[in-house]
């Protein structure tokens, strides 16, 4: 596919990540107005409430942009989504008659405040990238026992805390934390010392489901994807994990991308997952390409320093989907719900420069890594800002998710002052 | 506290769980009405929604019960808990001037179904059972190693599945997923074969917060308490659960009981918690009596057979109350949210007789123990109707919760035929 012009001249740049090929869902306000749902193109976003208000759109009898998320959407279902985008492209594209009315209703991104995208139903985390898992493994058990018996078997996964996430451009604050040196025979409860990123996607299921669903299923039940920041705090990580998981050590945030890039603008990149070791059962085998030709990267930029980039790697390096993941989330009759979702776990790749999180670049703070700068990190350190950054390349053009940013503030002086 | 008399004859008896001291909240529905808020006193339920029309109940200016769960009443704080406790009280007493108008809006219990009585914001689980842990701990690690280094200096806990909840009589399907028998090289997809019960408490977040919170505001946070039966598929948990906690063998069902028993109800019960065997560090210390004097069983039923009780603890043998729970789970600044549900973790005895899990009760399955009806049991079959029940004994009269029973229906013979 190559690019599709639209008479929003910005959107016809080869470099814009917001082509009429994209069209993603946002939700954003002006000053002194309040969050809507909104769709990129170019350097403006089509006001979708107005668009609506004004009769440009009208597709279901009560109306899609009363609300400020993108949930009410979802939950009609594939016909209305592509419907929807289907008119959104109608009215953009070049020589559309519906111009003239469509321009009131777009609005400078230059202006904008960005919101969640959606109310998130629920969230999960996975561990699906086998060069992290294996990094991490080796670190912590030895290159023999890297991959725990289970992951090449089942996308291993964890569920998350829904209310700890946040858009891109929220500060992140450092987090206090049951921690226990080595040396010490009792933990104390101090500032995290060890907080790291970790690069994800993240996949939103649309449609709801009961009870155990396919691989195929799975993949049509998704609705979009976006650029996931993990946030983790090693140490907390480190006292808690065993034997029930992590739990604090993720509970500070997880930040994701403005726009929900959807599973139709991503169709041309679809990739197969890598050969498997081992045969998958039945209920988890691949049926048609399901991961994207994404490239990922992270730049950490020092407080008031320039951003180095820190690591750039690709979707495709997942080892499972996430419709895999979600048919897993599945197998024991959980129901699935609109605005779920479900994070890919950090994705790096087999070189160096290709690790998604500090944990593995500086192989647990042994290896000190050193910035653009001149500066050394092993973890972040406050004043960082971290930024996630998604693109797929097509002909002529460029699918983008918005940057994922964030950056660390100190930690409370008392978190218990009042 | 005695028994208050109310003029609603069933609730002066000393073995209804429904007395005037109690004033539980749940959500009824009569056959052909809508789910509806209401209170339980004696054998009957009031109909809030009725008693807000007809303006017996008049708290707030937008009214509390147009909605069929409790997480609005929840959200406007514990002045207005306090003020609708005192009302419902004066309109429920003996003597109350209100009797004429209340009579009508009463509902006999026999005639109700029953429905969840909140939307379950996000579940959390812990493992703060001392003797739980321990007896799983002893299983899978040896005596010496039964509890793991972490779990006297910290509720160790996990992020559950919200929409796996489900209210007290609704059945559960017995799960497929992965095991991996220890005499096989490879896993299988397979119906679980070890499903069990877990006997818990679960503490209701009324009020939100942002940040850390003291023991003594996580406290005061809490609206109620729920009976809660965190069904597992030991099986499915043994091979998945390393390295990040359990995840399908908890997905399939969480039943709680159909009634809220709020904190104030249960203030004459309280009572502290055990010796600690290490100094807690000062965010999590005992501020008061934050556990509760509850006695607890399980009893098991096989299909049109008589209940035999498998088990009978209480509360008080937490080792960490809900507010040390709640207080631990905003360490890292999660936000917490009206609704949000906190299971204790599986409540055992240091008795034989007092472990809440077959998984303990049959030692791994090893010890097969004896229904009264001569069968025996290692894990749940199908068929068989597990019911937790929970009694607070005052002086003259009993706070009860209602029953949490549910009964295990067979697996889907192909969970994915369509």
């Amino acid at each position: 596919m190559s690019l599709m012009k639209s008479w929003v001249a910005s959107a016809n740049s080869p470099e814009t990540p917001f082509p009429l090929n994209n069209l993603p869902y946002g939700v954003f306000s002006t000053p002194g107005t309040d969050p809507r749902c909104g769709v990129a193109i170019g350097d403006m976003i089509l006001d979708c409430q107005m668009a609506e208000d004004i009769g440009l759109i009208s597709l279901t009898d009560n109306g899609l942009f009363d609300v400020p998320f993108w949930n009410e959407l979802m939950e009609e279902g594939p016909a209305v989504w592509a419907a929807l985008r289907s008119r959104l492209t109608g009215l953009l594209e070049q020589g559309s008659t519906d111009q003239a009315r469509v321009e009131p209703c777009l609005v400078p991104m230059a202006q904008v405040e960005m919101h969640l995208p959606m109310v998130v139903c629920e969230y999960t985390d996975f561990y699906s990238g086998r060069h992290h898992a294996t990094n991490v493994g080796t670190m912590f058990r030895g290159a023999e026992n890297a991959l725990p018996p289970n992951w090449l078997h089942i996308p291993i996964g964890y569920n998350g805390r829904a209310s700890s996430v946040v858009v891109s451009g929220t500060d992140v604050r450092r987090p206090w934390g049951q921690l226990k040196s080595p040396d010490h025979d009792l933990p104390a409860f101090l500032p995290c010392r060890r907080f790291d990123v970790e690069l994800e996607m993240g996949a939103i299921v649309g449609t709801a489901s009961e009870g155990p669903i396919t691989v195929q299923e799975a993949d049509d039940n998704i609705f979009g994807y976006v650029l996931l920041n993990d946030w983790s705090a090693r140490d907390i990580q480190a006292w808690e994990y065993q034997p029930l998981g992590p739990f604090q050590a993720k509970a500070t945030a997880t930040s994701i991308s403005p726009w929900i890039v959807t599973k139709a603008a991503l169709e041309p990149f679809r990739c197969d997952t890598p050969p498997r070791e081992f045969a998958l059962l039945d209920h988890l085998k691949d049926v048609g390409p399901m991961l994207y030709d994404i490239d990922l990267s992270v730049t950490l930029a020092p407080k008031g320093k320039p951003a180095s980039t820190i690591a750039r790697t690709n979707y495709n390096q997942m080892y499972y989907s996430a419709a895999q993941q979600l048919a897993h989330h599945t197998t024991a009759g959980s129901p699935m719900n609109a605005g779920d979702l479900l994070g890919s776990g950090t994705i790096s790749g087999p070189e160096k420069s290709e690790r998604g999180s500090l944990l593995e670049l500086s192989w647990g703070g042994k290896e000190p890594f050193t910035l653009e700068t001149g500066e050394t990190r092993s973890f972040v350190e406050d004043g960082d800002t971290l930024t996630l950054t998604g693109t797929a390349k097509g002909d002529g053009y460029t699918i983008g998710f918005g940057d994922c940013f964030g950056t660390l503030i100190p930690a409370l002086k008392d978190p218990y002052a009042r």
